[in-house]
This record gives structure tokens, C-alpha cells and sequence, in this order.
């Protein structure tokens, strides 16, 4: 049995466990600093298809499949499939979850999926309903740009708070036996909106979210964040991480010593003309399964909170006057 | 602690309940032949506001803050909100947790979600992580139309087969604290494409996943369809609920005489001109929490099997030539 901790927080005490990750990135990423961590690159952004949107799709289910076979397991061993995407109606996730077979629930939380299907996964776990689950996430420049703000080939100038939506697909295998890392807390997060309404903008939008998920991570189990090796969040970019770093500074915590953020991670700033940074549910998603797994697996990490930050961008309702809505999501994850 | 049985069901041993649920509807299904079981009906569509997207998700707000209200708790009470809805990135559901200020865990199973949010609701709760979360979902006609279909100012011909997205919002209290309905197993569905394009006919697009999961349930549980009183699909409509009858039929297993669909049960045929009948997330919504919550709990009913269907239709991915996958949901409902 877990239990719940404070106010937003998870215990698993009987934990479930991260047993593998996989991650595909594009052409763009590729390039990058993390290039030698993730499993996979494409170079072709369609990746064979005729569309942005198929070519996502078709990145969630090699990151799956790949992962399964990587694992010597099949897709009967798999009892749970969890997983959400950016695009309207989640198609990558629905569309990769027919192809499966596997019992589905499907899930929408903007660039927090990756903790939110992993949370979501390690609650059937300890809750006895399963032994294996995979949660997974994606996101595409292209099919983003389009639905979120313009499409390419309008060519338009991008501002300098406006992030790279990485393109790419990650998957963790979640598992009740027993890996080499543990999912011991995860906390919940609240829907926090401080009135951005700036489609590119998405790190100012996001941090208030995020600082105050990490401040109630400390607050609900008790700990610094000289606990952690690392405190990483999704995709907050420069911008978004400099707002969260101070905003948790004014908390009384200071986690500048041990703090990054993917999508400051992912691009390189001076040679990528990236911007802001890097975004997307694939962002944080091919970070934790390329990087960070294997900092962890490779003792250079010990003990990681790893925060996935969502900006519930609605490009209808903004219109309509309204703001964008942050959420974040985060998982302690620790070698065992 | 829970346990799967079978393929794809889940077995709780400490059951969680439904301790209440509060259905809003709009004019027409105010209308309707279940008006005297909702809790509320609006007769402005606009329900105050200037769009109809912000008057769906004032429906789902006044739902849950009502159902929080009627059961004299607060939102510090309930210690988890998960929702999803029909419109892109989920709306209703985020501002809704905005107001709330509930931790919160986003899902996307367009038609499916009332009870993909109970049974995510459920596993946390016997898990031990949860004493009170909320699940809730909405629609809204004007704003379905216009996203998945054709604006409704083209006044344009609706098919026979064409289904009418109920405006309104249901949302379900679950509790680990016993309460007269309690929730015994869960079946988790499959994504299952057979082919359908029609966006006015998500009857047929359904109804493979509905008939998947009811099989499976009886499979998985052992049950027949004579240990319920009441084996009830989302929102099939005449079309959908036909099929699946003969689908399961062709599987062994006779639900005829037991069988309905909420979304024939909603409107009147004959006098209220919807086609095939009702559909959206809030159809099966307002069925479960007005007329069959209300039915178990006067003991007309005593055991149901309430399988919500979603049809996982996405305009974009359909214009690219692909087909329309189900989905489907099931829990069985039992008075104590």
C-alpha cells in the first residue's frame, strides 16, 4: 500500500521500478549535446511519412516497440499502456495504441505527460493491478508549429522567449520487479495560471507551476534540495528556469547548485538558434530516457527530481481572452 | 490491494464508492425522457458566457463544485480532480482545475472519460493514496460541432446516422470511506479501428471497442450478462448500440434482454429530431450521475455494468486518410 504524504505527494513503499527507457529525437536534436545519450535519430523529420503528424506517431511507436524488444519482452507482457501527446484528440498516443493492442488509458497534460503517465503507472503498480506498464510521450516541431502557433512555412521571426518544440518520442518500462531505479515519491501538481497569454512564452507560463511543485515536493516529504544530485524540469527553457529558480529562491529554498532544465539541456543555444530553449512532451520524455537513465545506470546520478512541466496552450480559448495555465508533474527517481 | 484478473480487468478487494455525482444538462436534454433525473438543467446554451467553450467548462466547475457543496466537503477535501473533455487540449477540464485548485491528472478518452476518470479514481483510492478525488467530464454541442464537424451557423443536413453531442457535465464523488455503491471491477479497453471515416458515425466507429470490452469483461470476471440488471454503453446511439448487441451476440454471450445505450436513452427520438441519438462525453456523464446513480440508489437497479465509449476522432489525422478508432471503458457498479 502507498500513501498519500503533505499535501500533493505520493509514497510508494513498495516502489515501482524504472526498468528501461527509450528515445528517438529528429535531425535538429541529433545535433545537439545530448546527441550521444538517446537511442535513436532520425534524420528524416517525416521519418518516411507523408505528414508531420504521421511521422510523430510513428516515433511513439518505435520508442514502444523498441523498448519492448529491447527488454526481450513482448507486447502480451505489457498490461498497461499510458500515454498522452500534444496534437488535438492525442492522436500519436490513440493512433500508437491501436497498433499495440495493449489495454489503454489515454492522457492529456501538455509537456507534463511524461511524470504524469509514469505517476499514473506506478500507482497500478503498487496498487497490485499490474507488474509491467509503459508510459510514453511525443512531440514534432512541425505538427506543434502548425497547431499551436504558425505553420513553417509562413518563415516567420521567432521571438527570443519563443522555444524549439523538440521532435521525438520516449518511453519508460515501469515495472513492479525490481530495477536498478526506483520511483520512491511523486507529487502531483496544481493547475497555476499568473496570466501569461503569450503563445511564445511558454517558460514564464510554465514556472510558476513548477516552482510550486518542487516547493511542495520539500515541504510534503521533509526534504532539501541537497538531497538531490539533480531537480530537472521539463522544458522551461532560459527564461522559464530563471523564473523558477528565483521563485523557489523566494520559498526559502535554494536549488541553484543542483538545478537544470531539459530544454536548456537539449539545444545548444549559440550554435542551434534555438532561443529559449528547448519544448514539447518529447522534451523532458527523450531527456529522462536517454540522459537521465543513463547518468543513473552509470552511477553519475544517484538521486534525480525530475519535474515535467505542462503549458495547457489552447490557441481556441486564448483567443477568446483567456491565459495560459501551467501544470507540473514530478517523480523523485533514485538509484538503488 | 487490487488485483488484474483475466486480460484487462481490475478487481478491487477494498472497494472504492461513488458516494454521489451531480449531472448539469442544456435545453434539449432538459427536454428530454431523463429531465427529472438530472440535477440541474440550464436554458441558455451560453449559460452566461460568450462562447459556448466558456460555457462548457462552467458547466463542469458548477458540476463539481456543487457535487463538493451537496456533500458537504470542500475542494481541501478532495484530494485529486481528474478530467478530461472533448475539446482541444482538454479546456473544460484545465480551467476548471484552475478554479479548483485540486491536484490534478489530466485524461484524453474523448466519449470514454467518465469512467476512465473512475477507474483511475478508483485505483488511487485502493492503492491507499486517496480518500476523495473527483471525475468528471463535459460537452457541449455548439462547441463539438464546430471543432469535430461543421460549425453550426452552416445550418447544414445532419445524417441519420449522425449523433447529437449532449450539452451538459457530470462528475462523480469517489471515496474510500463506504457509501452504498461501490465499485467492484474495471474493465480497461482496447483501441479497435474497423475502418470508419464517417465523422457522422461514430455509432459504428464504437461500437467494435464497446463489444471488445463487454467480452471481455465476462471473460475476465466470469460473470454472465443475467448477474446485471443493466449493462449500459456511453453513447452509441440506435445505430452503434445495434451492432454491438449482435457483436457480443456473435461472441456467446445474449445481453439483449439487459442491454441500452445512454445515448437512446437521453432524447427522445421520435420528437426531439437527433438522428441516431445522443453522444459526448457529458451523454454517458449525466446518464450515470442523474438517472443511474439515482436508480441504485431508490433500488430499481442493483448491479450495472456502465461502459463509457469513446470514438477517438480527430478532424486532421481523418483529412490524412486514416480511420476512426474506439474506445472503451467499463466498470461494474453494485449497490451494497
Amino acid at each position: 500500500m502507498g500513501k498519500k504524504i503533505g499535501c500533493q505527494t505520493l509514497q510508494f513503499d513498495s516502489p515501482a521500478y524504472i526498468r528501461d527507457g527509450y528515445s528517438i529525437v529528429g535531425s535538429k536534436e541529433a545535433k545537439g549535446p545530448l546527441t550521444e545519450y538517446f537511442h535513436e535519430t532520425v534524420q528524416d523529420n517525416y521519418y518516411g511519412e507523408k505528414t508531420w503528424e504521421k511521422a510523430e506517431k510513428k516515433m511513439m511507436e518505435e520508442a514502444v516497440i523498441n523498448l519492448i524488444k529491447a527488454n526481450l519482452l513482448n507486447e502480451n507482457n505489457i498490461e498497461f499502456f499510458l500515454a498522452g501527446d500534444l496534437l488535438n484528440q492525442t492522436i500519436s498516443s490513440n493512433y500508437t495504441a491501436r497498433t499495440l493492442g495493449i489495454p489503454f488509458l489515454g492522457l492529456y497534460g501538455a509537456c507534463s505527460t511524461m511524470v504524469e503517465s509514469i505517476i499514473i503507472s506506478s500507482i497500478m503498480i503498487e496498487g497490485g493491478f499490474a507488474s509491467n506498464v509503459i508510459a510514453a510521450t511525443s512531440s514534432h516541431y512541425g505538427s506543434a508549429e502548425r497547431q499551436f502557433r504558425l505553420p513553417l512555412e509562413h518563415g516567420n521571426q521567432r521571438t527570443l522567449t519563443a522555444q524549439w518544440t523538440v521532435t521525438g518520442a520516449g518511453a519508460s518500462l515501469i515495472t513492479k520487479d525490481q530495477a536498478k531505479i526506483k520511483i520512491s515519491f511523486a507529487t502531483v501538481g496544481k493547475v497555476i495560471d499568473m496570466g501569461i497569454k503569450d503563445a511564445s512564452n511558454m517558460g514564464a507560463a510554465m514556472a510558476p507551476a513548477a516552482a510550486d511543485t518542487i516547493v511542495q515536493h520539500f515541504k510534503d516529504t521533509g526534504r532539501n534540495p541537497d538531497y538531490y544530485d539533480l531537480i530537472i524540469t521539463g522544458d522551461l527553457g532560459e527564461v522559464g528556469k530563471k523564473l523558477t529558480q528565483e521563485l523557489v529562491q523566494k520559498q526559502g529554498y535554494d536549488i541553484s547548485s543542483r538545478y537544470d532544465d531539459c530544454g536548456v539541456k537539449i539545444f545548444d543555444k549559440k550554435k542551434q538558434d534555438t532561443h529559449a530553449g528547448g519544448s514539447g512532451c518529447a522534451c523532458s520524455a527523450v531527456v529522462l530516457n536517454g540522459y537521465i537513465l543513463k547518468k543513473i545506470n552509470s552511477n553519475q546520478l544517484k538521486k534525480v527530481f525530475f519535474v515535467a512541466t505542462g503549458a495547457l496552450l489552447s490557441p481556441c480559448i486564448v483567443q477568446q481572452g483567456e491565459s495560459i495555465p501551467g501544470i507540473a508533474h514530478g517523480v523523485a527517481i533514485e538509484k538503488i
